[in-house]
């Protein structure tokens, strides 16, 4: 797999297509769409006809982005010959198959997933990338397009989302250097930030009320933990995927290294675990039948609340005694 | 005021000088001390003697900060005779006066802050940069010492801290090319970000799951409104300033254009007042006796909780109302 030759293949095929197909994934976020939306606005700019395809319904928190509008829940019918996903590791994650594709269509991949299964024609896949937006704004500098104040909102937004306000440990020297070029662009900082997280609905902060008065801490302080029941969910009139998150308030305490917040989701009680510096929750999460990451992993028991505390519980103050001691 | 120059002679002096005592502002945060600690080093690189000072003690979460166990809270005796402020808008941010200063002592003042009454006997303010991180990395570079790990460590804290992680409107192109060099000489984000966010005192999200029970919406959904009595600080076991802050939870709310934050501080009431896109905050503080800036101030009750609540919620909706109006 060579990825620099075909990122040229790629650059060429733009130049040449009169029309472009640009795809991006289910449960949108600020980098598919963004990214999208640039390269979709730098191929108008060189006379391309463009459209833009995501399989579910928009967030209204990226409805200031430039070009949201334009962005269809239908596939084009008829399909243009080039087919560009953006932000996609595998076809399943826009709700295609293969099947679904013109034979003579040429599909170019263009991702930033170290998962990405190199399903186009051609792949572009940089997983040294924080987002596809650096991939997108290097496309359009190789396109030879001028970056202007349109797209350099997108990409920015695309590049600060996934990179977790530069947070992440994907972060690099180049996500900077390619930012800093957006910025000579000119980008309403205050307002993109406001945009992305000043929108949080009244249900989630009523929601976040109801986990922090639950908070339990225990191993010495090394353990926080929180539950949501359902009538906390009805209360607050939030919907399950509100409590995405929630879990970093308990992490955030001094001292914790390991937070927990379980919800009750129908029969179940659904676990999110998260850690700070050395213990592998993935580890833990596993003997429940879950899994994840070594500092983020999910599990799920079939018991009542009370049961599935006291599990996890022990399980964490056990593996916290472990881990002192070695 | 010609700063340019100035910089020039700074390096010079800087240059010469066998001793360097490096001073830093009261209520120190990671842009002050992070610049301080990294400039002492680059300064020992080329064989000076350094000390460092800060009139108050540290915050503990800054204790993973190269350097930091030498920060003293007793002025260098005797004084060298060349003495750097960074990060201070005048003497009073280190409790000092001139008379506190030698005769024969020469005063470096290295800052960003637009308000720096420029005390120096050479001055060096840019008031574009987003830290005096920023400054002090062009100062060491343009001293000829080559950054490392801990200086990159110290800077990137300064700049990450003191521009908000970037968001904050000071960020700019410059900002994020700085960022780039020093991530190139090896910063570990997890763990500076870990260190900076996740050392949150228990009592503080406490204080918050108080505030969040309080919360009230009022004109449509555009006034957020929290409160915190003298019961829920001494409950939660939180001192005053640990409610820094906690007004921006309710600013993250989709539709809220003001939040306001009311606590009882002995027999009166402390306002924080916070707006999104337009009202000018400021103004609505000023007919209470406070201020600050329009998106941003503060002001005081001298009423009880009730009362105070009801004055600001009515300045606030007229505000709104008469802003929708025009």
């Amino acid at each position: 797999m060579n990825n620099e030759n075909n990122s040229e293949e790629i650059i060429e095929i733009l130049r040449k297509a009169p029309k472009v197909a640009l795809f991006s994934h289910v449960s949108p976020d600020g980098d598919c769409i963004g990214s999208m939306l640039a390269i979709g606005r730098a191929l108008e700019k060189i006379g391309k006809e463009v459209s833009f395809y995501n399989p579910d319904p928009l967030p209204g928190y990226l409805a200031f982005l430039p070009g949201y509008s334009r962005i269809r829940q239908e596939l084009p019918c008829p399909q243009p010959k080039i087919l560009l996903f953006v932000d996609c590791s595998d076809l399943g994650r826009v709700n295609m198959t293969r099947s679904e594709i013109y034979g003579d269509s040429i599909v170019l991949n263009l991702d930033h997933h170290i998962s990405n299964l190199f399903f186009g024609d051609f792949n572009w896949v940089d997983a040294q990338a924080s987002a596809v937006g650096e991939v997108a704004l290097t496309l359009i500098k190789r396109l030879g397009v001028e970056i202007d104040g349109d797209m350099a909102t997108n990409l920015y937004t695309a590049i600060m989302t996934d990179s977790g306000c530069f947070e992440y440990s994907n972060t690099t020297a180049q996500t900077h250097r390619l930012t800093a070029d957006l910025l000579d662009k000119g980008v309403d900082l205050l307002s993109i930030h406001n945009n992305i997280f000043n929108q949080k609905p009244l249900a989630q902060i009523k929601l976040l009320a109801c986990a922090l008065n639950g908070l339990e801490i225990h191993a010495d302080g090394r353990l926080a933990i929180m539950t949501l029941s359902a009538e906390d969910f009805q209360e607050s009139g939030a919907e399950q995927e509100l409590s995405e998150g929630l879990v970093n308030h308990a992490r955030s305490i001094a001292g914790v290294e390991v937070a927990v917040l379980l919800k009750e989701v129908g029969p179940e009680i659904k676990g999110a675990l998260r850690s700070n510096l050395w213990l592998n929750v993935n580890e833990i999460a596993a003997r429940f039948g879950g899994g994840g990451h070594q500092r983020a992993a999910g599990c799920t028991f079939g018991t009542p609340m009370a049961e599935a505390k006291q599990c996890i519980t022990t399980a964490i103050e056990e593996a916290l005694r472990i881990g002192r001691d070695h």
